[in-house]
């Protein structure tokens, strides 16, 4: 590799690692004082940045939530990969689902709760709120389509029938340090097999209206 | 009945009334600019009123959301009067249970919403979350009680199954205009259904760890 080529790529990783230690300090200041509370001002003395070197890379907040949102979805794609390799896709999926649930950190839900909360008076945040749910809707539907076991099972039905759940147990884990998500992993876990087979409890059934 | 005495009931039920008036001022504001937004200033614009006459009714914002939880505690109490008269309580609470979250307005869900983000960084708002969810998980667990149908029903276990799915619920409700809460409270419905037998699905089986 030619010296100047080295220095291209440098300067490229250094830039890529420049805007993860960003995402880093957005995250901790959002955490910490809430999406609306965070200023810019606020993310650069976090990142001990200047504010103008912060708006090389986001030009907003918002800018800054696509970012971790980007970043999330990177990270998502890797499990996905991992899934689409192995041989038991419904087991993969159960795993990556219960992992993420598990293990989702106290910061990441809060971060979440905060912006549903924001995204109810921010159309720019719902919007990016809404691509994000839609992103992972596509992709559930679609492992669904393809792990099915009874053609009475509707993909579409069955992912409207979790994400309340997934919602759930994110404000779960966000309003409680100790929480436990086992309980309504396994719930997550029996739910998708009722659907996969064509047996979700029915909704027209005593709904109490 | 005296004059006098007719005057002090005026009175009283005149504050009950304005207090009533600042409650609804209130909810519409938290609504329409977030919790943390919103000023007593704020509000006593809303309400057509002094700060000076608000502050006789409520010292601090907090006090406001302590009163929207007791005007919810109130009007809860009512359903719950209405149940307890009831022959087939298990009916009775899936009815009530299931006109809650069909009915539960965008704007109160919203204003939930808003109050749990609150919570992960206000300790005052916390701690009336925190009272809120403690008493409707006593009632729920005394309910479970009352009307299960196996020994092999653990109603505190019951309620750590459905909680996340209420809260997903209401988040749903929130971001969603159009959200039908139908499937979930199927659900939620077929889960106390399974508690109440004792066969919830079981955490321990694959949960990702």
């Amino acid at each position: 590799m030619s010296a100047a080529a080295g220095a291209v790529i440098d300067a490229r990783s250094g830039q890529a690692a420049r805007r993860e230690h960003i995402l880093d300090a957005a995250e901790a200041c959002f955490v910490r004082n809430g999406f609306h509370r965070t200023t810019m001002q606020d993310l650069a003395r976090e990142a001990s940045m200047s504010p103008g070197n912060i708006y090389r890379y986001f030009d907003a907040k918002e800018a800054v939530v696509l970012g971790l949102a980007e970043r999330d979805r990177e990270r998502g794609a890797v499990l996905v990969e991992a899934m689409e390799r192995a041989g038991d896709k419904r087991a993969v999926l159960m795993a990556i689902l219960g992992r993420f649930f598990h293990d989702i950190t106290r910061e990441a839900a809060v971060l979440r709760l905060d912006l549903w909360a924001e995204a109810t008076r921010n159309p720019a945040i719902a919007a990016l709120v809404e691509q994000g749910d839609e992103e992972g809707r596509t992709w559930l539907i679609e492992m669904f389509e393809a792990i099915k076991t009874s053609p009475a099972c509707d993909p579409a039905t069955l992912f409207d029938a979790i994400a309340p759940l997934m919602k759930g147990i994110i404000v779960s884990r966000a309003l409680a340090p100790d929480y436990d998500a086992s309980p309504a992993v396994a719930q997550l876990h029996a739910l998708i097999d009722a659907g996969l087979s064509g047996s979700l409890p029915r909704a027209d059934a005593e709904t109490g209206r």
